[in-house]
């Protein structure tokens, strides 16, 4: 038996997420394809974690067991030489048998691309949301700021998820603006459902004055999903990269 | 009668070029259904320049002459809500009656870009050249010297192109790394049928020795397409800026 530590990237644009689903296509079902095609047998695929409907990931990590003899650079070439051209196989390399994706990662990063100018941008159609209205990124990165350290983050949680621990840890959350592209990037130790999307639909909400600005401590601290803004659309979101201790 | 210069940005990958043909959809045959829904008549348009099918536009200029009473603002607005999404119109303004978008033209620059890495990237796909063999762009940056100034292009030229007097001023030819992209640019005061696309095919020739370094002058003075290299694919190519005199 080995276990395979993949690494890859994708647009998510054609995706129903990561996670196999019924009567869906998903990135763990294309790659589950793939490799049986490749293998000879069906194997047991594990994320690093689910990701929504046509978000992104400039990074993705999942591990792959096999009781076939395959070195790990013929297994990457091949998958990706069967792999749509809207995945791709950035590496792949042995690890022991019990490490687990999901389970061993201590961190991920995500980031959201905003568009914000008055016309839309046809190269970055589904790849980042288009805000045309006036948009502070220093303004946002001060509000951020407020999501930094260890809270339940109940409130910037989908309320249909059934995760019962609800607090994390968020280490990093910038605005940055580079020309017409803003840039908001969040690192934590782990995320509950929507909550990156949650969190930047609210400092967007703050932008166009639906929600005070200073208010994110008492939003956080309400635990009320209702008190939080909007959740931005998946389309701007890209899980940009996973951390493992070596 | 008014005259309007519009100016596009479009992702060309669902497009057989810019100009309008039979069974096929085109960019032109698309924004002269949106002016003929906002106007309520078909009007023509003109383009800066023909593109082949596929390749991409940061800016392509065309002219659109109406009876109607439009501002260049509703025109604007109305159009890119029209439109589909892979076509944008980012700015529109009045011009004087005689303004024609080919005569007028100056100068054009075209970029084209390549993904020089050994694996693919999923957000470049139909809009790099994925090269992932060695290339060198120094190297290639002092080759491309040699397309400088007013040469007689036939060796760069599609054999089925019927223009007549093939020569044309390079006041650019640039290439750059950036990371793992690779851009080559070019600037001139007009282009022939395929020429950016046989001017960076025959540098790739050049990078994997099937046509000798220094050879590009002799190429340019046999006037012998079959002398130049291949034609790169279309999907690299981005018409990049389009001049007027002020």
């Amino acid at each position: 038996m080995k276990n395979e530590l993949l690494t890859l990237c994708f647009d998510g644009t054609n995706y129903h997420g990561w996670q196999v689903q019924p009567n869906a296509v998903t990135v763990q079902s294309r790659l589950q394809d793939a490799a049986e095609r490749i293998l000879g047998e069906r194997v047991p695929i594990t994320g690093c974690s689910r990701t929504d409907a046509h978000v992104h990931a400039d990074m993705f990590c999942c591990n792959l067991r096999t009781h076939k003899e395959v070195s790990p650079e013929k297994l990457h070439t091949a998958l990706n030489a069967v792999l749509p051209r809207d995945i791709a196989v950035l590496s792949v390399r042995e690890v022991p048998l019990d490490f687990h994706a999901r389970y061993d990662c201590t961190g991920k990063s995500y980031r959201y691309l905003i568009l914000n100018r008055a016309v839309r941008d046809p190269f970055l159609e589904n790849r980042a949301l288009h805000y045309p209205w006036t948009l502070d990124a220093e303004a946002l990165h001060a509000q951020a700021q407020s999501f930094l350290g260890t809270h339940d983050f109940s409130a910037f949680c989908a309320s249909k998820s059934d995760v019962e621990d609800k607090v994390r840890e968020i280490r990093e959350c910038t605005v940055t603006r580079n020309g017409n592209l803003v840039e908001i990037r969040v690192t934590g130790d782990g995320f509950l459902y929507n909550m990156v999307r949650i969190m930047v639909g609210t400092l967007l909400d703050v932008q166009c004055g639906k929600i005070a600005v200073g208010s994110i401590p008492q939003i956080l601290s309400s635990c009320d999903r209702t008190r939080a803004g909007v959740t931005a659309p998946a389309h701007g979101l890209y899980l940009h990269k996973v951390y493992y201790e070596e």
